[in-house]
């Protein structure tokens, strides 16, 4: 049976699962592709560095060039992450024409045209199933299985560690700081948390799919992102008094109106409850996609760790095989810009419904104030929640509107906090129906 | 650019539909693959057919041979249905080396290992993924997404119909008979609806789902098959008290006893609410697939009807495409039988939970009876339900069982059945917990 040869850059936790995973499943893969894939050099940072799995010692280096470089090595797994030293190794194996797959979404957002470039001028490819949604093979999915279609929407859970919080904000009633305090000490989430819980994360990630479903690239800067510091549990109580939870989407839509172009945005978001990416808790993730010919499907899946990320990185790995094996190696290539032209709206021009919760002084005509400059604004009021029995002098006001503008909506905001009557920072979400 | 030609049999509603989604997306397609589709004939049974998306009449002839003769015709489409003339067609396709997309459950069922053979002897390529799931990729995500795993377990509900019909039973408390005649009335349900409520067609589509998983062939006949016809309203209100919903699966599990093998089987089963494939309702269909390395997945879609079955003859005639383009045309074999010994377990040493719903007379000492007939049959009750208040002599009485083989199940039952103090048929559902 026809051999190919991987040499792996990382051997920490991420590295070690894959290692593992191949260990276990290795001969199932060849007995299913017809060509056997072997490990031959892993590059680690250090000998001693603690991995969940054992790797032999004689396939570790210290030194990623030797990897890189060698000669039987026909693909290399980048697991090191981040923008620095593993921008420098994708671009020296894709230099010599070898396949990289690689989990890096860090990396894919600030350098994907770079990359892309790179493989395009030696007919190299490069795989990333792992950097988007983990073990889901969401990539694949949108790429071959989904090719029929247009993607009118796509909306994404994709930070587990962003979702693992808010999942428990509402199963426990807890608060966010409380939350975030508790996994960052069971290791769901990092410390410092800002790259999860700031959201930017979902940002790569929702970005890598906006380009592959649209067929142009999104840069990071263009998307809008709001992270989840602000969600509160007193707002996710209210949400769910309303029949919604609050999650953080990735956004990827189509807009139908006259000026077209594409909304892409990473912002918390109430959705109601019987959807199906409500039932997504936990440090899971899923996948929203709407087709214009398949309808709305969803996938779901383990977002991160070692095992979910191996079965991802070894799916690349077993399609750059048969890519090699069938010397047909750009048959799916990194990225294939097809849109004739492609258009990220700001984020003013957007619309949406929204969720604004308000705390005003408890006294007659603070309402008429509020519904008067939403009035103006042209903002429709589709219901108000104003709870009896609240201690103190002021009260918690909730407002879900019609369909309005993201500027209309923040200019209208402004307006309303500047009443003598309203006191505090309010909150202002999405509301997302799926409609 | 280069071009493949499609020929395709049946141009009713499947066939209009993936027409029109060809019309409606073949140029994204092509800039998104590198290679034009274009559709160069279609046999139907008759001109005036009706069709829900219009066809060009140059296109249509009502000669099928005419199709998979023409020298021009590099993939054949078989959209007629059923195991007679469709077998013929696609076994004349494939004898002359042209790559078959069928969306042909049935046919695959039933000539599985022939059509593999006729396939292998010219070469040609046989692809199927709209066979399964509709719309979702999930004959794709198996054999390539998730090729890295072994499947400890599926759990599918691949049949619209059925789910459609639970899940009306369960929203709105309407008895079994009841919505079967409004989903007739509606088109949601063939008539007569036997394929689809005795399971036969879940049984196809499961058995295709463990052949793919598992690596060995899975004929119809082995795998034990139950419909929903004994669903009644009272059991699905007591599940639900319970916690549970009741849904059709297709279940694939290897067994991790001592004599290993594989379950496969199509069972109306009880799975909790908080599960996510209790969400999946209406005509939506979702396959549950536990891998050994990627851990809980989840593909969502609808599963039937004319776009989404073209979104998925679309995905395959796009891979035959590419395999035309690159000359690759066996890169994923139709089944590749990689398992070196498959057997499947039969259905009494199934070990499962069960939910058992007997009518006994309102007498003191009856459940001691029927506890005692478990005790003896080492099956162990978990929770117990007779609920107070009930008109008439006989009460319902529930019992939810610990792990127990299905026949030592069926036997105990046999001797409850046989008190005198147990009136009518008892039902017993299989409970799972996805532990």
């Amino acid at each position: 049976m026809q051999q190919v040869n991987i040499g792996m850059l990382g051997g920490g936790t991420v590295g070690s699962g894959v290692y593992h995973a191949w260990k276990h499943n290795g001969r199932v893969m060849a007995a299913r592709l017809g060509v056997k894939i072997r490990f031959c050099k892993i590059a680690v940072k250090s000998f001693d560095e603690p991995r969940p799995y054992p790797i032999p010692a004689p396939l570790l280096t210290t030194d990623w060039q030797a990897v890189v470089n060698d000669p039987q090595v026909q693909i290399v797994i980048e697991l090191v992450g981040g923008t620095g030293i593993a921008r420098t190794m994708v671009l020296a194996a894709l230099r010599q024409g070898k396949t990289v797959v690689t989990a890096n979404k860090a990396l894919l957002s600030a350098c994907g045209p770079e990359l892309f470039a790179a493989a395009a001028r030696t007919g190299a490819n490069l795989y990333y199933e792992a950097s988007v949604c983990g073990g889901i093979p969401i990539i694949k999915c949108l790429r071959e299985g989904l090719v029929a279609n247009q993607f009118p929407a796509i909306y994404g859970i994709v930070n587990g560690t962003c979702n693992y919080i808010l999942s428990r904000m509402q199963q426990e009633g807890a608060d966010f700081a409380e939350v975030l305090a508790d996994a960052q000490k069971q290791g769901y989430a990092e410390t410092p948390p800002d790259l999860d819980i700031e959201g930017k994360d979902a940002q790569h990630k929702t970005g890598i799919l906006a380009s592959l479903a649209h067929g142009f690239w999104v840069p990071a800067d263009r998307i809008h992102t709001e992270g989840i510091r602000n969600v509160s549990q007193i707002d996710m109580r209210f949400a769910n008094k309303l029949g919604y939870t609050i999650k953080l989407l990735g956004i990827a839509k189509r807009l139908s109106d006259r000026k077209g172009g594409v909304q892409v945005s990473v912002q918390p978001t109430l959705i109601p409850h019987s959807h199906v990416l409500a039932s997504v808790n936990g440090v899971f993730n899923a996948c929203f996609v709407r087709g214009d010919v398949v309808g709305d499907t969803l996938f779901y899946g383990r977002g991160a760790g070692k095992d979910a990320t191996a079965s991802a990185v070894l799916s690349d790995v077993a399609d750059a095989a048969l890519d090699l094996k069938l010397g047909t190696h750009l048959r799916v290539p990194p990225f294939n810009a097809h849109a004739r032209s492609g258009r990220i709206r700001p984020i003013a021009e957007i619309i949406s419904r929204y969720y604004l919760r308000l705390s005003a002084v408890d006294q007659p005509g603070v309402l008429a104030k509020i519904a008067a400059i939403l009035a103006r604004a042209k903002i429709g009021i589709a219901s108000v929640i104003q709870p009896e029995g609240h201690p103190g002098n002021f009260v918690p006001l909730i407002l879900m509107t019609h369909d309005a503008s993201h500027a209309a909506m923040h200019r209208a905001l402004l307006q309303i906090t500047r009443l003598p009557v309203i006191t505090g920072k309010p909150a202002v979400f999405r509301v997302e129906n799926f409609e």
